[in-house]
């Protein structure tokens, strides 16, 4: 099994960036949790983390048939992006949504997502142990086909 | 380590209501699968389910200083219950709102929750097995303590 | 045939509540009115009240199976109980809307209904006499099968 | 006892529209069923259609102290003809609102009605068996004086 | 000089509608007011009526190059019938809207014209006597030219 | 008969204000011609004019039991002044509202008047002359008395 | 004289509740301090409190002809209890309106009272004290008639 | 192959109508134009033109088994006309939707459209030379069944 | 103790104004009970009115350091004074907002209040009697410090 | 002549991508299908498509000068992309808007379009077949200077 | 040169006034500060505050032809005063508005500027030090006439 | 000191983009302009300038801990990148938001900034001269440190 973590814009100031909201442990340390969970799990985890809308939308369209599920965290684009939104319905992967803070806690315009309706389903205000969820999850849907 | 199971209404209605959306399994699957995750982990868990917003007041309200986290599925509740969510703020426990299916999928009214604020996090789309993943996320959380 | 007829909160202070609205008839007459069609149609028509949100979901999940038709008159719940709207989808029996006045005379926010869109039809304006439109309706419905 | 039958707009298609929406039954037959409740209740019944707003507002006027009641399915006209809506209101004859269509089921635009809050009720979504029952409400409405 | 003066849907009720709005004075009587506008003040004032929407978009269009002034009351379409606001756009005569009732005393919904930003100007709430001013500010306009 | 007539802010800038929507007569022209409509009409006209909307609350409260009409251009104030609103409420005196430009071919928020709704009626868009049409309103309003 | 001083979901929780927006006074002491209100002014005073938005509205309908006057703070019901609105509307008992903390200062949708509509008054954010100027009003109220 | 050509209000003022806006042609020049696609393409055009709403409606629904494919400019009507809406669904003759001007630079209310839809699709902005894009898309279409 | 009641516009017409709405009682009588409280309760009650928005902002400036509490009934100004709620924000004086009407029984505009969210507490429906309640509840708070 | 295409976000995907909305034909097929068109009109057509918003404004940007038309499906970016909005408003070069599928038709997010307002007109709806129309609208809007 | 600078409603009580957002200046080194700059720019500065709109109206209105530009902040009246707006526009004066706080950081209320639209541009955000940009601005819009 | 000036989408246009918007001062010209700052005041001044919104995000990034202030013109992507957004709150540098034109003269889309509430303050409408505001600004700011 192959898994695609995307993380979008910003995500790579973890540990800089507001840390009242997104907490002290910093970005390296996602990357470790992740590559830890992969190797924990036995299962392959590509991590890819961009700032630019444009080409998350194309690593999504890489995805294509060769990965079995992604995690993504997009970051600010979560709230507008519709191209990042049609390219995981262009490759029709089984995909999970992740936020690191409770975006239901904070300003109104971050409880809209247009990544959320395309997914199997969405984890948010577990801090980094969200990708662990997620993971877990698109494991767990996997088992099923 | 105490955790409370709340289910709102028509979570009862597992296995019979509108399939297409919530699955095939029946409340009774998922209270024995709630059950063996207590097993399992090792950890008290007392599962409640009522069709009435203001006993699921009076169930958190109960649980002040008895549990130490608590697991919501407010249903339709959910969307305008703000009596449930003051009781949530009111006893102040380490709390993880879950959704059998994913409510941004759905009709607009259902993209709202008051619950989510109030929360640490919140778990939508993986019907059964979203119950684990909250309960993972409260046992993670209190072992930060 | 069986029939459930729902009264949800304050029908039954009929006679008592805003006459310029709902008209002198009392509670009683009602419920007297609805036994008397019963009678006349030779059905068997089981009458409920209650002004609680969550027994009033109960009682419609307990119908699964055991009636062949719902008429409900949801009163105030009407205009904001998604529980009420999703016991009617969980157990698909059907399902007429009555409402004793003609809820599109008064406030806006009467005008939107929760019920209306998970039954076959719905009427409103007549006063009792809804209630044995909505009985026929339910039969006319049954008669097609 | 004389009512007026006013249908609008692409009523005269049925049979033809939409059938998932309106069903089989023709037009002729929806002529002939309320041309029998006529006689079946020994009332006089004329029946009038058009697509035209302005000729339906026409129509009204002209029942003006010449009908004891009206049935109107405006059709489209409903969300939007204020036109008609004045019309009801200048002649002030006891006027029932009947859908074929359950049109809370159906797009939102199709929720508001100009038409109701003029009529002494509404009824919707029991298909020509609507037409029915608007006559009996009417003829009930009738008796009380 | 010659104006035309055109009523709406439901002008033609006068005396009949809902008098405390417009009043007890006939359709006739303010046909014979109009007409007597126009003997003393010596212009031609032509009087045209219809309920169709399309017909009055017609009447304006003739109206092109053929009269000095339109004096209009749109009745219901002014808060709907962009075509009568496109024919007026169209023929590009000085044009008063005139309405009996005051509008703005009314429901929301007859706030809103779009008849007046095509118009010089738009007077309402004076009754039949509205038709006089409309008429003299079309003179006063004209004396300018 | 005496009439008070009320212009608000900006008014007194006529002539030098925004020519293309107010046109070039300047206000000492207006201040004549509503004197010179007084001298015909052999009624008494006071003028007044403030840029403050208190003052005009406080001279509306004045005219209580003193003037038989008021004609109010209330400039800006029309579209928030509740105050004055509130103030010609109190007084209960027929007032008409003018404005010199046509509201409704302007900005969104020139649409709305707060002080339409406690006129008798509502006159714009005809320059200086909807004073003179208003005078004339009033006073055949008075003469229905 | 008697009055009802009924309490909605979460006021059971004063002391625990949220501290900062409710005070530290408990509700124990809220009771108690009815209770003495009752005494000096020798008032007979009961005392209710549900988290059951239902039993409420029942409590409500019991006091029809049994009690004078009704305190009511119906807490997150408040916002959203169109049952609860109806019920006052049905009996129609004086009422007064009571909120512990200022509910103007709060979230956008605690703004909202349907209850406050059928209330002589209401009354927002003086702690405990509230309940006492709200009876202060009731008696100066029943002493008018 | 047989095409109905199908324009609504005021299209029959090109020409004359803000010449700004709809560009110098006329109305005659349109027909002709029209004409001489059907002479060129070797197919059946039929032109129609209304400035009543139910009059299009009517022609619509006679179109019912009669043509192949319809070009609708339906004029101000787009922007409210449901009855047209349901009309060409009615009939289901795949449609194609044309407009003179570009209506996205224009006002608001104009973006609106009810007519595309239930169009295979949408052009505007091309003057009169969008009819002969909207035939061409129609034959392409035809000629893919 | 020091307080300052401030009334707005229009409240000097008390007794003229809208009777229906306001009570018979003139502004006389209410300074005049106004002053009577002062007296019983032995504190210093200083009684200021205008119909000036800015005149009231100074006025409260002017309290700075010597008022120990205000009651201000903002009157039409409530609704969109945002220089009296800035100015009751800069001089940080204890203030109780009070409505001689219940404001939520009226227009949907007269529900916003600028002025609560920067006081104690509202009050509102009460009459005259709602100004004795607020300066109880200043009193109590006064109690407090 | 020197046209230029460009398309947006995911429009590579076409053949992959949600085929009931876009339809079997690949993207190799629509470059082909353009460069076909070019051949045929013996114009030169270039081109472009990136997933990435600031490319395609810098596309634009370069094309200033160089190109004689350009022809546009921004994909998502149609939907928010004020960006490329500007970018077509500083080149000023005739440009149209083409979509593939009917937009129309599609969620309430999709039928607003930032590109449609700076172009002569835009094309929905008809496929690949739209790029035909596009280009052959701009050779009509070439051949007119 | 001549600057007018006109402060609003409260920003005379700069340094009193909600020191988080407003500092801890008071408004005497405020006007030291502009007079200060008057002196070093070698510029006649007149500076005027008033807690009263209209007073604001009239010395905006007694600015025509006497000063070369005007700096203005309006504080609260900023968000609601059409009344300021419009005499800004009369006088047709060069103005830069000025904002000592950020307005787009607090309520959303304050986000809304009537001032801004009319003036060449618009500061916030920097303390008295924006009254020395805005100085700064019209000087060197000044000079470029 | 070492300030940033970031430059966002179609800046690079100046000169040849919507001048009566933007001026006929080129992109170069602003370049030079913002040079000479740099060297009168004697501190270090970077530009940039990128189309690219996820390059604009990065530059913002790379500018932690190296840089003492950023100017920033994000163009379009003012109105909706909440992504630029997130990166200045990150790095936490003081920053001061600039527009050439006034955008509260233009479309109400361009109202909304998502950069300014994240910043000291905000400078719009006058040109390039707003960099030379903008940068004293920062200076100002810098000093107080």
């Amino acid at each position: 099994m192959k898994i695609l973590v995307i993380n979008g814009p910003n995500i790579n100031m973890l540990g800089i960036r507001e840390k009242a909201i997104y907490g002290v442990e910093t970005y390296d340390q996602l990357k470790d949790f992740i590559h830890a969970i992969g190797e924990e799990k036995k299962i392959h985890i590509e991590h890819y983390q961009s700032n630019i809308e444009g080409e998350i939308v194309t690593k999504i369209q890489k995805a294509y048939e060769n990965v079995d599920g992604i995690v993504i965290n997009a970051g600010a684009y979560t709230h507008y992006s519709i191209a990042i939104m049609d390219a995981l319905k262009s490759v029709n992967i089984p995909t999970v949504e992740v936020h690191i803070s409770n975006i239901f806690k904070r300003e109104e315009f971050r409880h809209k997502s247009f990544i959320a309706p395309v997914c199997i389903g969405s984890i948010c205000g577990f801090g980094m142990y969200g990708y662990k969820l997620a993971i877990d999850a698109l494991i767990n849907e996997n088992s099923k086909v």
